[in-house]
């Protein structure tokens, strides 16, 4: 069973937090908030955001990468590793 | 009026399709879709949300620095973006 | 009199540093240390690079936004930290 | 062979250009050139550092992780990865 099978759960609360915090920014939109408030409100998202694909992208390295069932398995885990990779290390 | 209030409706849409992605993942987690799926889930979510807070902060700047309406206006407006600067360039 | 020039001197030993952490991983490639040593050198350097940075466009929002001598100054400031943002918020 | 001693000479060559780069910085705090023009000196620097160590990181997975000469070694490498991860998604 894959990790974010494991802990589906776990993932799924984080993942509706983090859209509560979108909710806080569609309000504050709505609301015409000042802008700085805003701002803050979109930099914590990336914060939790950040720090949610941090850890599943290392579990994924251990899981399916370093615990591989076999080495097809983790030649397709390390692709999947190496372009999330692009997108970060640019 | 400030920029997030001049440009409301297109924010909260560009929110609301970032809620959209967020489900999305949501949905993938339930399904037990494979880890190299999700991540790629999430570095979507943030290509999306880097991409909103660049235009958002871009805005910030010169609305409330560059036509800032005084001296004090424009101080807070610096110190807010110091602040978001601070979360990304680390 | 602008803050890079009268920070002069410590940015310049700062720059030095930065100068002598890329020596470092000259000296690792030369003597075919092992990768994950230089991966954390140039880990290293792009921490010292990011602090460097962030602290001059700091200066650069305050001295040269903030307090720029006319609205001709001010703008082109506001367009060189728009410039340097781009590379960093995407 | 690992993939930093296999491209030892181009590695090297690229972090002496690196070295130059920040050789142009240092020569345009001495001159006292405009801030904007050190900031943009900078942000190319970074896109070289970013560019260099986005590549080591990659063939570091790919020759130390998905080719390892055994668990042990590429345990090893899965740990240097994760490390190297951690400051950068942040």
């Amino acid at each position: 069973m894959s990790h974010t099978t494991l802990q589906k759960k776990k993932l799924i609360a984080r993942v509706s937090r983090l859209k509560g915090q979108m909710e806080a920014v569609e309000r504050a939109l709505e609301a015409e908030r000042p802008c700085g408030e805003i701002l803050q409100l979109l930099a914590s998202v990336r914060g939790a955001l950040t720090g949610l694909t941090g850890e599943v992208l290392d579990d994924h390295l251990r899981e399916h990468v370093l615990n591989a069932e076999d080495d097809a398995a983790r030649a397709e885990a390390v692709e999947e590793i190496s372009e999330v990779l692009r997108t970060y290390i640019r």
